[in-house]
């Protein structure tokens, strides 16, 4: 491409407004190697611990910790297992227990570079420790750029399920580095390009049509494309997060796809069998198939839905996970305990075409039991 | 008395301005048995989960059960340990995993009955339950009333010291039933007394006055003199919270006398040889004592508050104590644990006279030491 370097280096910039937490999300190429000049106004001490996993560790630590010294900041790291099982009341113990063991200060500032696994994880801790410290998320992954790491949804899983325990806290600062994404996996990567499609399929229908022409482009590696689509998920993100931090009303829509693919998740145990991404590419091919059953949706539109998810890998239907013998009654248990259940209901998320989903859609689960039969069938 | 029954039945009121997260403090007798009446239109849910310990259980747990069950709540209850103990990840674990089998929903509250560790840890599990879910104080103490459910801290406790785990977490509403005092021994009754005092030296020097002359009814159990020192306590509170909820500023003056207490405490390792309310007593006679050796301070205000103390039967000096041998030097090393430690630098709240408290005074080391010495010896 043609893009002038001087433009390159510079990191796109975006705010996510949340009255006095609000925060900046920078997007660009290399922006760990120049991390320090972006953190160091945000410290109220210049004393900063780095919390990541082993993986990420052995890719990313050493350029962190050099920019953020280079300006001469305190740096201590912290590397925790790599993997879903880090999210754990164990871990958090762990963890602040280690933080307290360093005689951190409420001024002290952490720094979550992972994926959603370490960014959940920290920003929660970050939010119990000295009842609230700050903390900043260095994002690794595709999904953690355009989703996890904005919007201040940080916690933990139990035996019962996800992210039942957590709470909402804002991250003073985003770094999303594209460089990193090099280093993902194709399969991690169109995990985390699914939730890129969601925004396009909540309310903006344009930018789904640009998915349909360029998305190959934002998994093939494409820099100018990843920019512009990670710049979009976030922008879109921030702004129904911006309207509804709690998830009261309007911040349900992020979850398009998420109640069936939950489901699916839970059913494989959380484990790689099935990753999330997968599970939500999958899911929203399912809302917007409910959505056509209920007579809301043009069938064109979840044929589109379906094709283009086909058309960069990533799954449409449960039958995609090997081996696996799926159960349309243990699908709809799984559902009846995910945490956005109201007085015993499942409020999902449908669509009325590509771009105008809304919620809650209070549905006979008999018409849910279908939708999940035929696609087990697919 | 002869207060009519009409007046004495209806609770006073006053209202925690929090914006969004405002809230009420009722103050009455016998509130615990109106208390439906007080609790159900603050419902997204018509399900209420009683956290309690042992030896509330045994008192209130039925009276409110049947409170709320009259008006048509559906009412849970789990009953944990009594004691400090009791504010552990341990705990939060298991809470946490039984209201999760119990199926809680978003819109279930949870009511804490009970002195200050029911209070913090089930504040702490609403926090971080489902990320976030109601909660209502119900103290039982005098010193939860007039201090811990009042402000929103919630917490933990860690081997490296009290509080260090938790969240700002703001209840809906606090009821506070006077007759719950009946129940408690002097020596508890004291120790809330001491949180009581502190409102006056900080910055309401009628209100110590009004003390000096009528707090020996307040500890006798006159139910109006106990209204009013609660009211003007909650009042105190709440106006210093509002004005800074998450303690960046003004609301360290709430700390008075509570480094000095904090180490008097660490150093018996927080068993019941010493009270909280008995450690801060003790501490702001040391914080008056410290306030004079820096010439800030007239001799006769920190006689005064000796003075008082004494007379209600509190604890002045460390030799209060039963049979502990007490080192200056140790003292000094758990105050530089202190959480609101800065830069390594402990800031004292110290007071200019009776009413007249400011914050941080960064003071010479050695000053603290001596006036540490000179209370051991006394």
């Amino acid at each position: 491409m043609n893009t002038p370097q001087s433009d390159r280096s510079k990191p796109d910039s975006l705010r996510v407004e949340l009255g006095e937490r609000s925060y900046d999300i920078l997007i660009g190429r290399n922006l760990i190697a120049a991390a320090g000049e972006h953190v160091l106004p945000l410290l109220s001490r210049k004393h900063v611990i780095i919390v990541t996993d082993a993986n990420v560790a052995k890719l990313h630590l050493e350029a962190l910790e050099h920019s953020l010294g280079h300006v001469g900041i305190k740096v201590d790291s912290i590397i925790l297992p790599a993997g879903e099982a880090t999210k754990s009341f164990a871990e958090v113990e762990r963890l602040t227990g280690l933080l307290l063991d360093m005689k951190i200060e409420r001024g002290t500032t952490l720094i979550a570079l992972g994926g959603g696994v370490i960014g959940d994880l920290t920003g929660f801790v970050a939010a119990i420790t000295l009842r609230g410290i700050d903390f900043i998320q260095v994002p690794t992954t595709l999904l953690a750029q355009v989703d996890s790491s904005v919007g201040g949804k940080t916690g933990i899983n139990t035996h019962h399920g996800k992210n039942l325990v957590g709470a909402f806290y804002q991250p003073r600062l985003v770094l999303a580095d594209t460089a990193t994404l090099d280093t993902l996996n194709r399969r991690e990567l169109l995990a985390g390009y699914a939730e890129v499609v969601k925004y396009g399929l909540i309310d903006e229908p344009d930018f789904f049509k640009w998915l349909e022409a360029n998305g190959i482009d934002v998994v093939e590696g494409d820099e100018a494309a990843r920019r512009h689509a990670i710049g979009v998920s976030c922008r879109a993100k921030a702004r129904i997060v911006g309207a509804d931090e709690r998830e009261s009303g309007a911040r349900a829509l992020l979850n398009l796809g998420h109640t069936f693919g939950h489901a699916l998740e839970a059913e494989c145990g959380f484990s790689d069998e099935l990753l999330h991404g997968e599970g939500v590419a999958i899911g929203m091919v399912m809302a917007f198939d409910l959505s056509v059953t209920l007579g809301l949706c043009p069938v064109e539109d979840a044929a589109r839905v379906q094709r283009h998810m086909a058309s960069v890998g990533l799954p449409t239907t449960p039958g995609a996970v090997q081996g696996r013998f799926w159960s349309a009654q243990r699908l709809m248990e799984h559902m009846g305990r995910d945490k956005k259940v109201k007085d015993g209901r499942v409020g999902f998320v449908l669509a009325r075409g590509i771009g105008q989903a809304f919620h809650p859609a209070y549905v006979d689960l008999a018409e849910v039991a279908a939708v999940l039969e035929t696609a087990i069938a697919a």
